[in-house]
């Protein structure tokens, strides 16, 4: 499936170093496309491995994950202005 | 149709006043479920509409603006983790 994955990770209780976290999991699996915004193709399985990684660096009182998904890329047109992010994905 | 409106605009170049426009010009047309993330059903109007009012505060070599966009909202299920945003949509 396709999906957009966003986050927000507060600055409190060591937020830099859970943000960094998040984004080097998030960077395994998607494509970084925005500063706190991830997307790409990933299966079910490679999906809950994802969430699993996550979990202990997403504090559910401070901070929120939002995982868009569609069964298909095709069913969302994408609209992109101004600079872009890199483009290793898949590369920590 | 539906959108997800995703933003990352620079703290540089007067970055906190432009953040806070391009926020509440969001907010006239979607709902804020993110620190920087809209989404909600709009016409192709007023997504034009939208687009040229974000225009004079988006600086295309400093800020990104992604929006995804789908035909139906059903075709995007949505996971939730941790704090919600206020639902104020549709209101400054």
């Amino acid at each position: 499936m396709y999906v957009v994955l966003v986050y927000d990770i507060s600055q409190s209780e060591n937020g830099q170093k859970r943000w960094s976290r998040v984004f080097k999991i998030c960077k395994k699996y998607l494509s970084h496309i925005q500063n706190s915004v991830f997307e790409g193709e990933i299966s079910k399985v490679q999906l809950v491995q994802l969430q699993q990684e996550l979990k202990p660096y997403v504090d559910k009182d401070l901070d929120s994950v939002i995982i868009f998904k569609s069964r298909h890329e095709r069913w969302l047109d994408k609209e992109f202005w101004g600079k872009e992010e890199d483009k290793t994905s898949f590369l920590i």
